[in-house]
């Protein structure tokens, strides 16, 4: 007998209609001779009403707020675990719900963003030895105080990981709107195509990357626990997208697993400074100091000693770090400064890039035939991004599925 | 310094502006030099909307499913306290929110219908002690095993005068939509008036008999702890009606308080049956097994040594009693047997009737003035009920409310 977690996020518990179809997975999964954990999010649109309210009463980012926030976030998930429960018990499946303060999900007291720090498994434990189904309400937990904590949007993902984890299940099953992880944006690229399998890896990289289908903190956390994860949609019966270790995943990895696009970014550069040690810093220390979170930063040395340095920030952030740099490029006696908030970034994902030579200079041959000049480049082990003018994106990302080939199933996945 | 309970309906808390309201309240008897608690219910509606998804489920009265009731509807004061304490550090009061569970209301197991066994005052003494309010959730506790447990619809009122009792305040508020415990129903008496004080026994009287400003056995627990509740309006500044011990109300108590009616009764009469032991057992018996309440009973001796019998239900119950009356007359051998659903039960409530003769004389004085003929009667200490034709109701009721001089101020009142 295996222990399978269900998640089911806002969409699939949207309605009692959609309620009844989570509890006939749960009970098909059940008769298949598994134990089930089942973690719910709150009615699609629940969350949204909830915070209206807050919003109408004024709430602020004051801690004594945020604590409040959470007493009445939480709720919505309450009501989830409530409708479940019944709705399995009335189809003949023994249940029992718990909020996340029932079941002691520990956490620390850092509330509309809290972290898990232990996971009580007593009483998971014995329902289970009892034969019922758990339903545990996902994205809160308790401080050690007993004050109700969250774990920020769509966290619900992060609970059903971290009770798969402690509980040693076999399987956390995420179930979503979407069929499973696409090579790309499947709005984009006709030819996107639904992945077998990843690596927690590749996953996290698409996932930062703005391919919303997993909390990124789920997937590390995932990770750590060598816990395989299934995203899958609630609304059929596709096997959906495996996430797995690299070592679970023995077959020949392809080349590329997917293009991950982001638009919500925008680009600032200071050209013609002095190639001096704490440049960097001097730049950028001030846009960090305004709480501007730095996503790429290219430096190049120029012949006559002097450098250009340039980095992306959030597309909402552009004004802010603009009136910053006007401050910064005056004071370390820059050429000049500018600033662009039309581009796009655009990055290929893929383990297989460790082993396989030649990638970037294909991407890099692909954009220039489509003649999309590339404008910054960054790479890590495992992924290429290029940032490139917004209104290039969609072409560029037909271009490079089409040049991997990543519309064919892999020979690794046919198997 | 003074500690003051306040507790808001949901009518009270329906929507955000009417939370400021709330707020204002709370700071205003804080400015006043007090302690304060507050205890709310769920915003108006809210209640309703969530067992309308549990109706939609299909949940049964099976204990399991009740859990699931409690866990679902506790939410709805949850969402209150939440807005409320955000509302009240908005305006520049400290405050903190708890749910039953939280502040560890502790009650039996029976779900839906769970009473308060102990409640842990260590919480709310060190929240007051360090200026803050406490905003705590009425309807809602846990039971020893942790899980959520409800006292049943309009129990915040219990929630509040039992909090009050354990931490000893000088008063409990209970702020509603009216203006306060009236003489009788003003949609049907025009001269209605708003009492001053009342007496705990006349308020359980008249709570009982229909006027539904306050949860019965909110009313026992505060004779119990003999704390004064006030029943005044959300919505202006009239001092209500102060509920006390006969003790503490030290003038002269006027002879009638207030006229009670309901209207959703219905009278069974088993008519010639022999006079002997056991006969009202066993016209009784059957009815009590099927669930059914009796309210009033009144049995006469003819002089032919068989008896009349006549008993009261609830409306809901009649074609039912009658179904079973039908088979007892048979067994019983009982002359016939009868039945009207068109009564109404009319009540003069005041301990002033203690030490008044001729109380139940003038009433009935009253009815035969204006032909109203009386079906049954029934007595006790502080009251008279009479059972009459419905649609001499409103006629009876202004009738005595003008013989009983109720809309002038009582002297003791003026004081």
């Amino acid at each position: 007998m295996s222990l399978i977690v269900q998640k089911f996020g806002g969409t699939s518990v949207g309605s009692i209609e959609r309620i009844e179809n989570v509890a006939r997975k749960v009970i098909s999964t059940k008769a298949q001779g598994n134990d089930v954990i089942v973690v719910v999010s709150a009615m699609a649109g629940e969350t949204d009403r909830l915070k209206a309210l807050a919003d109408e009463v004024g709430a602020d980012s004051s801690s004594d707020h945020q604590r409040e926030i959470d007493v009445l976030l939480s709720t919505g998930e309450q009501v989830s675990i409530a409708l479940l429960s019944m709705m399995l018990k009335k189809l003949g499946c023994r249940a029992r719900s718990y909020t996340g303060g029932q079941i002691r999900i520990l956490t620390d007291d850092a509330h509309t963003k809290a972290r898990i720090q232990e996971i009580d498994t007593e009483k998971i434990g014995s329902d289970l030895a009892a034969d019922k189904v758990v339903v545990v309400a996902g994205f809160q937990g308790v401080d050690s105080s007993g004050n109700i904590t969250t774990f920020g949007r769509g966290a619900s993902d992060l609970t059903a990981v971290a009770i798969a984890g402690v509980m040693a299940a076999a399987e956390c099953r995420i179930y979503t709107d979407v069929d499973g992880v696409y090579t790309t944006d499947p709005n984009v690229v006709e030819g996107a195509r639904c992945l077998e399998s990843l690596t927690f890896e590749e996953m996290l990289e698409l996932a930062s990357l703005g391919s919303k289908v997993l909390h990124t903190r789920a997937v590390e956390l995932a990770s750590k626990y060598k816990l395989p994860i299934r995203v899958l949609s609630s609304f059929n019966e596709s096997p959906g997208t495996l996430i797995t270790s690299e070592e679970e995943l023995d077959m020949e990895r392809p080349m590329i697993s997917g293009i991950a696009m982001t638009r919500d970014e925008a680009k600032l550069t200071v050209l013609g400074v002095d190639d001096v040690p704490g440049i960097a810093h001097k730049i950028l220390g001030p846009i960090s100091a305004a709480n501007i979170e730095v996503d790429m930063i290219v430096q190049n040395v120029a012949a006559d000693n002097s450098t250009d340095f340039t980095f992306t920030v959030a597309r909402a952030d552009y004004e802010k770090s603009m009136d910053i740099l006007k401050k910064v490029a005056k004071d370390i006696e820059a050429r000049e400064f500018t600033g662009d908030n039309k581009i796009a970034k655009l990055s290929l994902v893929g383990v297989g890039m460790r082993s396989h030579a030649g990638v970037a200079s294909k991407m890099f041959e692909t954009l220039a035939d489509e003649s999309i000049n590339i404008q910054m480049i960054s790479t890590s082990e495992i992924k290429i991004s290029v940032v490139i003018a917004e209104k290039y994106l969609e072409l560029a990302a037909r271009a490079l599925h089409s040049k991997f080939d990543l519309s064919a199933i892999a020979d690794s996945e046919q198997e």
